[in-house]
């Protein structure tokens, strides 16, 4: 089934001027699996036409990586091409913009041995770090965006034939990046005028905590101190504004470390680096998850809470109203792009420096001295529903309500 | 037209085996069009079922390398993946081995403005560099291996149906990688053997010059002091014997960058970075190409000789017999991994450190008092024909008759 032209290249085109907002002569380092280089191809065009530099393509391929768990030897499964990754960092030094595509089959590695993914995970996400510290820390405009592939699809729709479910992904997809308005720029312009506003009532508010309160969650999340509310478009280091995301309906900022108590459950699973996890259930003390269960993919679970020290704390919180328009899609896309922003969320990791005061401006220790969390990993789980109740706490005061049945409660 | 899988599997084996002769938990960087991506695939399974380590593909996709000449901005010409290339350089420091996957359409830039392919070449040459010298100066193992793709199938049999096209370059294919042979990895030894034999005789004559003689060539080719003869495999400095090119028929060695004198005509067109240049002819004083043309192609041409002061002198100069099966299957590749093995060759640029007595031990400094050149590009050439004879030349001796008609005289 061919994608539909006009729909690549309406997103091709919105994740040049919205996603990274690609600047006169900046080069972008453009990574994406074989079953997006349709969308891939539709994005090179539009940021050669739009003055860009030069296009690098990152293309990885599901056979090849399948190829390694099946036929790899033991001794392999903790290599990672951390020339490839330090070669990235140089590239954002030199004033490259990143765009990642997804559209993989989230459930690609769900066969294969959790302790063999696990280290292979953890030795990329170690390789990765000089790559990541750029993109986390905001050093240059980034963005991520979705392709409807086959591959994921059928994933989602495992029901209906392969056109067919591309089809509705491609729906779904054209719907929430607000393909389907008159001016899609526009109401992104719109969009983040008002994710912009809320952060604004939030960063004023100065909450000490969040408390979340839910069937199978009672949750307090202490904030880090000269923490920041982020959501929509940034703007990075570089002075340019870009939307890190396509959809985002979030608004986000950073827990203190040491400071989130009691338990919670996930509300949909976690699609993690090719396997899901179902039913995720977390108790928190002193910050840090000192028991986590699924009910499906608890080895890969484990595996990734033990990746370092700061895997097991919360790096990010993030409340989304369960009426967003991804929410509104009514489909669960087994990807944290798409299902974090059906639902308030928390990731484990690392944080972003964004996500604080004057954040650009804070060295390493800094931000670990005001409750930032340090970790090699960041991973979004999703808690949210239209049974959550939030409210803002501040220390010795009456709570404040902000969401009830997962929406906001005021203006 | 899907491809014959025994045919990519079997090529696969040879690359993995032969071509690198990947070491165990050896790091593979994979480089690939994306329509050689059957191949790559196949590449990587045998890679890891052979004991290596990450395998790591580097797609390039025609249509993103289209939209930048047809939609880039002029500013954008000068630019290269910098980042990229030094990441391999470091990939290599680190022991990975190099795997080249060749099938572009051979024409692919031939209605591009021949300035901006020029200025893009020389910007990627210069931005190359890092890798080249690990690569050249034979660091690590690595080969260069063809898929036979649609693309490049087409502009070798333009009358062909498309699937017809493929099935005759796979034939071409399975011929020249000895395929058809019962056991190719043992006929590889074989011809290995046999090239190291005629490197043997001609490292034990050490010519001052070689002589060529043909309708429109009578060149005098000054041997480098030191030089030495190379032929099919190639022992790295780290200690792996592989097969740089499948397939090999060539003998070769550093011209002297200052005593190549006379006129010489290439008797196959030349495919260069997506060009093709037909009908060259050059003249040489003191080593230097002192005039250039091409019946097509010449822009490219001069801008390919002005890239460095290197790029007109002589890098390397290779023997092949006229009978070589290259040259047996009758047709043109637009390919220099296979014509240069239909046919002696010189190239243009910079010489193999490799190609030198010692080679492993020398320094830049010491490599070009001995007369070897140095460049940005190398760009081989052919030049030989069932019309060529070649003469082994000692200084003040009688010439010694190397080739009659195109073929080895003895031994
Ligand atoms: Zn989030
Ligand atoms: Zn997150
Ligand atoms: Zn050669
Ligand atoms: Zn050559």
């Amino acid at each position: 089934a061919p994608l539909d032209q006009s729909l690549l290249d309406g997103l091709a085109e919105l994740a040049v001027r919205v996603g990274v907002n690609l600047q006169p002569q900046q080069d972008l380092v453009l990574s994406a699996p074989v079953s997006a280089l349709p969308l891939a191809r539709a994005i090179a065009r539009a940021a050669y036409r739009a003055g860009g530099g030069l296009v690098t393509p990152l293309v990885t391929d599901k056979e090849m990586t399948l190829a390694r768990f099946e036929h790899g030897a033991d001794a392999g499964f903790d290599r990672a091409a951390g020339w490839l990754y330090e070669g990235m960092a140089k590239a954002f030094e030199g004033g490259a913009a990143r765009l990642a595509l997804v559209g993989e089959d989230p459930m690609l590695l769900s066969a294969q041995d959790p302790a063999n993914v696990g280290r292979a995970n953890r030795a990329n996400a170690r390789a990765y770090s000089p790559a990541l510290a750029a993109i986390a820390g905001f050093h240059i405009n980034w963005s991520i965006i979705s392709c409807p592939t086959e591959d994921w699809a059928q994933r989602m729709f495992p029901d209906l034939p392969a056109r067919d479910a591309v089809a509705r992904l491609a729906q779904a997809i054209r719907l929430t990046a607000r393909l389907d308005q008159p001016d899609p720029v526009a109401a992104w312009a719109t969009h983040n005028a008002e994710l912009a506003r809320r952060c604004k009532m939030l960063n004023e508010a100065r909450f000490d905590a969040l408390h979340f309160h839910a069937p199978g969650t009672d949750l307090t999340v202490g904030l880090a101190d000269g923490h920041a509310w982020l959501g929509g478009a940034t703007e990075a280091r570089n002075g340019v504004r870009c939307n890190p995301n396509i959809p985002t309906e979030e608004v986000f900022t950073t827990p203190h470390a040491a400071r989130t108590e009691g338990y919670v459950r996930a509300t949909k699973p976690l699609s993690h680096q090719g396997t899901l996890l179902e039913e995720i259930e977390m108790r928190f003390e002193g910050g840090r998850a000192v028991s986590a269960r699924a009910a499906r993919g608890q080895d890969v679970l484990r595996e990734m809470l033990a990746t370092d020290e700061g895997a097991a704390r919360l790096g990010e919180v993030a409340l989304v109203p369960h009426s967003s328009p991804v929410s509104q899609t009514g489909v669960l896309y087994f990807n944290t792009l798409f299902d974090e922003n059906a639902a308030s969320h928390i990731a484990m990791g690392q944080c972003y420096a964004s996500c604080f005061e004057n954040g650009a401006g804070l060295s390493k220790a800094e931000i670990a001295a005001r409750g930032g969390n340090e970790s090699l990993i960041h991973v979004d789980w999703m808690i949210g529903s239209d049974m959550m109740d939030v409210d803002g706490i501040h220390t010795g005061a009456e709570p404040v309500a902000l969401m009830r049945k997962g929406e906001w409660v005021r203006g």
